[in-house]
């Protein structure tokens, strides 16, 4: 094999079983005598792969009957803005909890069309941490409470899904989405960029309890109105088709190695074999996260002494082991280890630290 | 070979040799061990392809260096509303010229942000014509004029560009772009969805003047601000990677092909004799558009009796020319015939049309 193991954050590394199906069709798909890129979305063809697609997604994570699952653009980025044009009345308090960089942006984006208030942050420990529960600052009245699950450059993420009462749960859930068995009846609104655990970049998943889908705060054209895009299967215009066939293969592919259960399972193992390698590397390598926010997906470590950060990614780039230089926020190095990425490539990339430690005294 | 010749209006064929590049490439792109959807968009592999797409697209449109070309989501539909959001204050008049169903669309989509007029409409005779520029009511002090070169539906297109004074004219180029030669210093803004001459869909492409991009009417999130996509290279956030790698792909191959002057060509060609098959048959097909404003890029046309539609459909499609069928609103069939449609494709058609008109008399 010629492929490397892929740590990319994202867009990140696809299964290659996905990737091989997604070749061997792209001339002709489906008997389409054409590719899935060079058919209407609206014929009979592509709606079945489309609904089969949501099918899949809904059996995954157990999508209750009351919520819309839509396949959109513009990336999560987007949507820290479309969500509050489309959710809050103007000046109205929307929460935000933030624990790294993707939900500062979030926060930010929001300010044209809601009043974002920060109900908590770990800008102080560096975003090592989620601030307790105890201390967040919410309001009742707020038009809902967004947080981010998984930040993807600080490698801090919630192991357990947040009670916010009755204010709408809104999550980014870009880099852990299908990672393991979420309760979806928990969140008023979970959205995803694709381009981590889902497929190619350019599409976005989104699944919304129609409620909150009912919300009418101002005036919009059609094409920002969620409303619409759930009224017409997100057909409302033409789709990215190509990331939603590649989201279908994937969901097929979940299903085929066990459901999110499985996922789960290797998800875990996978980060306590990279974690240990870290931890008993005798301060070789540090992850400064706190263990009880550790993220499974994305793990930013350190050497001990940043001179070494060259020679270890050459070396590592030598090996195989691709993309693994850190975020330039944090510096340092950073594996991702999103669903495509199986056990034997955390191995490779442990036994590699292991020997490069040895190597560099 | 089992690929038929398709005839869709979007999405729409793509160039044989440019799905066979990209299906070589497809787990192992260009020496990076991974697919082109598993890099970072932020790589030094990745950013010297999205450059050479754009220097690529530049000399082959030959645009100037006060343009910016910008690689954008959310389909032309976006566009139509977020266009006015960016250029027009509340309640400024900006000129549409309504000659079929997609002008009429975003006309609609920008009357949030902006004071839409129908300037001129050629909706009285069933958008088979083209308003005469005489008959225009521009207003000079609106924010721009904005009209569609080509209506796909309709088939109707403008064979030279309207003359429209000091305000800058825009152009959802989106079915004829990349088609034949076309001064781009006569628009202040060009846009495209993908989907028919460009790549996938999912993907816009937008030639915008920089004077235009300074304007800012109002409060936006940045991820709506045009300038704030060209202040970073349209990667603001993760681009619709596989679409912008899709894209530079054909515009590799169109310069392979001689460019736009031969695309002209080709393109004049295949539409020639296809219409003159129609105009051939003695009333046995029929094309309802005004000569001057006949679409080469989609021909629609009706048969003498619709109630051979059905039969024409199926044995058109046993000989392997598909997606004929034309849109509900008009009815009947509809040729596309975008540039990577070779003249054999249309002269399977025009056999074929013979043939069944001699076989159903």
């Amino acid at each position: 094999m010629t492929r490397g193991w892929n740590f990319s954050a994202g867009p990140a590394a696809l299964p290659e079983a996905v990737l091989r199906r997604a070749q061997e069709g792209l001339l002709e798909w489906n008997g389409a005598r054409a590719s899935v890129m060079e058919v209407s979305h609206r014929g009979k063809a592509f709606e079945a792969m489309a609904a089969r697609a949501e099918e899949d997604l809904r059996e995954l994570l157990n999508v209750p009957g009351d919520y819309k699952v839509l396949f959109l653009q513009g990336g999560a980025t987007q949507h820290f803005a479309q969500i509050p044009m489309n959710l809050c009345a103007d000046g109205q308090r929307a929460d935000y909890i933030i624990t790294g960089h993707w939900s500062e942006k979030a926060l930010k984006e929001a300010s044209v069309y809601a009043k974002p208030h920060a109900a908590a942050s770990s800008a102080t420990s560096n975003f090592t941490t989620i601030p307790a529960r105890a201390q967040w600052q919410l309001d009742p009245n707020a038009a809902y409470v967004h947080y981010t699950p998984n930040e993807t450059i600080h490698g801090v993420e919630f192991h357990s899904i947040p009670d916010v009462g009755d204010v709408p749960l809104i999550a980014d859930m870009s880099s852990d989405i299908l990672s393991r068995p979420v309760e979806v009846s928990r969140f008023g609104m979970i959205y995803a960029g694709a381009q981590k655990n889902i497929g190619p970049s350019g599409l976005v998943v989104m699944i919304a309890r129609e409620d909150l889908l009912a919300r009418n705060p101002r005036p919009l054209p059609k094409i920002f109105r969620y409303a619409e895009h759930a009224a017409q299967n997100s057909m409302l215009n033409t789709p990215n088709t190509w990331g939603w066939y590649l989201a279908g293969l994937t969901f097929q592919w979940l299903r085929e190695q066990g459901g999110l259960v499985a996922m789960e399972q290797r998800n875990r193992e996978k980060a306590e074999t990279l974690y240990a390698a870290i931890d008993g590397s005798n301060g070789y390598y540090r992850n400064p996260v706190e263990p009880f926010a550790r993220s499974r997906m994305n793990v930013p470590f350190v050497l001990h002494d940043a001179a070494l950060d060259a020679a270890f990614l050459k070396d590592a780039e030598a090996a195989g082991l691709l993309a693994l230089k850190g975020h330039r926020a944090v510096g340092g190095m950073r594996a991702s280890l999103y669903n495509a990425m199986p056990i034997e490539g955390v191995r490779a990339l442990t036994g590699f630290m292991a020997d490069f430690a040895q190597r560099h005294g």
